[in-house]
């Protein structure tokens, strides 16, 4: 079954906000085993929105239809879908009583633009929106199904979840559609491809395979589609298992999650503990990491050494080191990470140090310099990377490159 | 001028990012006077890029496409862009000679799949991508302007910042659009609404006022509409000031510029040096600094205290205070603060400490509840506040009135 998503509103054409609401409800759907053709942002513009209503229509079975249920005057969905069915406006009993319901509730007066909102296409089946007053609205018509929903996030998830998709369930027999995502660092996705041509060329049609690359990193997703969920399930599984195998050296996780996360629940899990000393990260790899809940069982702190007197005093980085190897070099960040190890007492640290630009490089040390270094009771490693000259990018790329030696380390003292 | 936005690739549509691109490039061509009539996410699927590019051309003057330009088989605007102007495949020298470059300096071997990326639909101007292998490409076909770019958002933001929008400021006259922002932190939007009314109801129709909240800030954005550029800046720059008087309290900046950088622009003129002590923010406030070129003249670094140790090592916050007032407390941020100023040897020094959540609340300090304090030799300001239960909007919102607490206490020692 193919749906499409229409959000409607200015907001989105200007830049203002982000919509974050399709993407949501993409997942939801994908779960639930619909597949989204398309998604469009159209204005609040009465022959737009009619246009649009039609191109999907051509193309899906189920349009669903966000925005543009507000009280005043530019919003006009309501009034256009029923000029698109070709139909009158009636008040809709149910959408009433939830309007008076919530006035009474928060005590204010009902003033008659809020009484309007009860007001729907007369072929409308309402849904009750149970968190606002701008009801939901589901139509067949033409063989099609109309889902028009609030923009409010919270209004239209809660629609989708507890109404909206259930309907659906109970109205069809949805094909499964399963997705399966691994986690790599370290390749690039050309190279990544050439390794693995010959899986992604046995894939049968019902599986797809796709690269989706961030700086450093190329998540690979299979998605197959089918009836029977368990023999999907299984195949997937089995494409899966040859696609890790090949690139092994390269999986961080085989699931679809942050880097970070995939760290944070192996030390979980193996009672590990972690510090870090950041000087041109500048605090981003603490940030990730404590952005998890639970975090805090596997990550301590450490320390933000910008400046050189705070190399020295928080980490005890040698005053000669700085001076005569500089505080970007591998005697510098070998003496982070040590002192990181000794000071915070963590099983694990991270360190480092570089020149994340745009000024401060040096003939022999260019812009995007970075050392990093990664350290057990067992072993250290260091490592000299060269990025590029964006500094937002080279501490992403720092913190990339940081977790994925740390990834390695774990691996190896796990031998 | 009208254009479209069309992104091209399975990602959106499964829900697995959310489209961030189309909002910026929305914003950016809005501010160059160019209106986005319509936005479409739709899949890596030939006969539907075909459609979608011919739906957009019926309604805008300019078409931009992101997406689908990697070296993998998945992707398939390229070739699809041909099918669509009715033209063949040549290799590109300028595209090429920059994959030449990129794997030159990697180091890396050109890959046949790579060299592939040089060849472009033989209608096409290529726009050499600075930051990757995928070249960008502008077409000229029956009176409409086609932009393809790649989906990942730094190559595609450079292109549009550098070579798009300026080429297209020389090829058409735009209208003039003046964007004016104030940036304001500790007071809501419709506080801020009511004390401005009459200012608003005073604004010419030409010159539009938007309000865009963001979790502790709002902006006030000025937007003027005219002919004339040196006439409708001081109009639009009079309103400003109008504005800016009138909530003088709230206002961190009269550009539209991040909160941290408004400080560190700051504490840069007056030579001033800051360190922090974070505990639940995790990094997350000297991240925001340090992603700042320059900010290492102001900030030297300092201590995320994740565990009770670290608070005590790196800050010489007292165990009893620890055990006898908890983490969270007015006296341990108040020690953090002072061990920062002290151990650290910056002018001025931030210190938060609370409970992020999800987990972690207590009967007398709930989730969201956070300390926060600034301070200078002069003085010390300590403040508790109770935000939500969300784990990542605590942290934004402790980082936001961490900021406004400094820049508060950096206008009163001014005085």
């Amino acid at each position: 079954m193919l749906a499409e998503i229409i959000t409607i509103g200015d907001e989105i054409l200007i830049g203002q906000i982000v919509d974050t609401n399709s993407a949501w409800m993409a997942q939801q759907l994908n779960n639930a085993g619909i597949r989204v053709k398309q998604i469009s942002s159209v204005s609040d513009d009465r022959q737009h929105i009619l246009t649009a209503l039609a191109e999907a229509a051509e193309r899906a079975g189920i349009i669903f239809i966000t925005g543009g249920l507000g009280p005043t005057k530019d919003d006009i969905t309501k009034k256009t879908l029923a000029e698109y069915f070709g139909v009158g406006m009636v008040e809709s009993k149910a959408a009433l009583n939830n309007v008076l319901r919530i006035f009474e509730k928060y005590k204010r007066p009902l003033l008659e633009v809020n009484r309007l909102q009860a007001e729907v296409p007369e072929n409308c089946e309402v849904i009750v929106n149970k968190n606002g007053t701008a009801p939901g609205m589901w139509f067949n018509h033409n063989g099609k199904i109309y889902v028009s929903m609030p923009g409010v996030p919270f209004e239209m998830m809660y629609m989708m979840e507890e109404q909206v998709i259930p309907k659906i369930k109970t109205l069809f027999k949805l094909p499964v559609i399963i997705h399966k995502t691994i986690l790599t660092v370290g390749e690039g996705e050309s190279f990544l491809a050439e390794r693995i041509a010959d899986i992604e060329d046995s894939l049968p049609t019902h599986i797809k395979l796709a690269y989706l690359p961030k700086l450093g990193q190329v998540r690979l997703r299979l998605s197959g589609y089918g009836e029977n969920e368990s023999l999907l399930r299984k195949e997937v599984n089995d494409y899966l298992s040859k696609l890790v195998e090949r690139v092994s050296d390269f999986v961080i996780a085989e699931e679809d999650i942050p880097l970070e996360k995939a760290i944070l629940n192996y030390m979980t899990e193996k009672g590990l503990t972690l510090s870090v000393a950041e000087s041109c990260t500048g605090g981003y790899i603490s940030h990730l990491l404590t952005q998890h809940a639970g975090s805090s069982k596997v990550f301590f702190g450490g320390a933000i050494s910008y400046s050189y007197e705070l190399k020295e005093s928080m980490l005890g980085v040698k005053n000669e080191t700085l001076w005569q190897y500089g505080a970007v070099s591998e005697q510098t960040v070998s003496e982070m990470v040590e002192g990181a190890l000794l000071n915070f007492k963590s099983d694990y640290a991270i360190a480092v140090t570089g020149i994340a630009g745009p000024d401060g490089g040096l003939p022999d040390k260019p812009v995007g310099t970075v050392w990093i270094a990664v350290a057990s009771a067992k072993k250290m490693v260091a490592k000299k990377f060269t990025f590029g000259t964006k500094r937002q990018q080279n501490i992403e790329r720092s913190a990339t490159m940081a977790f994925f030696m740390l990834n390695n380390l774990l691996k190896d003292d796990e031998k």
